[in-house]
């Protein structure tokens, strides 16, 4: 049978979500209480993507296959209760077998947030990324949002060691909203290259604090170049929000946006 | 001249507010960085009021005498380089001579936030109180309030190893709301017992999960003693946000509230 679990994990102490031997990471982490929770039968999970050293997902969507039937509730807790206090399970589903949390998946959002202000700040600081440089400028920001949507080559915002074949992605949603001291980034596309969304918030800052143009921001795009960019993000800003699958898979998980 | 900072702090890894010998406290750690920014002149600091072990402070105010002067700007950036991450300065004044962060004070205000659901979760965690068993009913919690408001023996909240003279305290304010899966408390009170916010929220909880009515949390309150309440809530879900003082000493200090 194909289970689905809709899980959330802070980034900060894990190299990411794919499992590697000899450090920590949040699959590594799932794997192992997976087997202890099935009575040692070990599982291979799949997840909807990898994200990077120190990324956050409040929605992370994993399928594997098992035989073991346990009501759903049992699922949820007795894996929270093997899971590290920085990872756990918040939805879980039975599903098709021709379900693929990563193949199946129509698109994936992230939120980018930054914490805009002079000053540093002490609370919730795993969860954002601090610029104190200047006053971000988020209109201009959005403005940006007419030469990110679409399908196009992204190469400018590709970080080298990227693994895929191609660099045409389609961004089906940007959107750039401040609260307070606190600057969101919203995209949605239907996957992302490697660093994607550090790398587009990076050259979008530049844009924001008034040291480029959007037209700047347009011919970025168009140099399908990775050098002529802003520089890359921290992780701590950047959380995996939503993954979308067909209905016909009855995946419906609603997650609150991490906001401050 | 008489300084005042509006500092923030996580105080998860802290053992509280007040300096100890041996051991990490956030006094402790913002006197280490006071001396190495006045250049090894030692200062004395006084907070407003002492927070336990794990609790945390969006808000607390601090004064210490200096003749040292230095552009605002520069106290902020300068100690908040010092600063472990956890602890962060953001605000900065002079006052009169007569002002102390401690006996100035009008009243101080407590947010408790407990994120009420039967599923544990992972982001933000260490900044509110788990409460899985049932849902709690905060309209039912919201009825206390009658029988908190005002000057009263609150000797039923109070926990042994209370240094204080005296029992009395006056709520002046008493909110409690929803927002989706939390719950968040809002006390404000001329000054507080020894963990008299953490008691008050174990009773409360009672109230809100139907096993025990308003009517038994007003005669805890007339009882006048400890023994009969629900248990201290845990620390993480602790926030000091508010501390006001007499117009005259120009501390207007706005910060906003942690939510989720």
């Amino acid at each position: 049978m194909r289970k689905v679990l809709g899980i959330e994990y802070k980034g900060t102490r894990y190299f990411g979500w794919q499992k590697q031997k000899k450090i920590i990471t949040v699959q590594g982490e799932l794997e192992k209480a997976l087997k202890k929770f099935l009575s040692k039968n070990k599982v291979e999970t799949f997840g909807s993507g990898r994200t990077d050293t120190g990324v956050h997902a409040s929605f992370q969507v994993v399928h594997f296959d098992t035989d073991i039937k346990r009501p759903k509730r049992s699922w949820i807790k007795g894996l929270n209760s093997l899971l590290p206090d920085d990872i756990s399970v918040h939805s879980v589903f039975d599903t098709h077998d021709e379900f693929h949390s990563r193949f199946s998946a129509i698109d994936r959002s992230y939120r980018y947030i930054i914490y805009n202000s002079p000053f540093r700040k002490s609370l919730f600081a795993d969860y954002f990324c601090w610029y104190p440089n200047s006053l971000l400028d988020e209109k201009k920001m959005q403005l940006c949002e007419k030469y990110l949507l679409g399908e196009k080559n992204f190469s400018s915002f590709r970080s080298s060691g990227c693994q895929s074949h191609s660099s045409t992605r389609k961004i089906k949603k940007f959107k750039v909203f401040r609260k307070d001291d606190y600057i969101y980034i919203d995209i949605k596309a239907n996957s992302f290259l490697y660093n994607m969304v550090r790398n587009i918030v990076g050259s979008l800052c530049l844009v924001g604090e008034g040291k480029q143009s959007r037209y700047w921001f347009n011919d970025l795009i168009k140099k399908e170049n990775r050098i002529y960019g802003g520089k890359k993000f921290p992780a701590s800003g950047l959380h995996l929000v939503e993954i979308r699958y067909p209905k016909k898979f009855n995946i419906d998980i609603r997650r609150k946006l991490p906001t401050f």
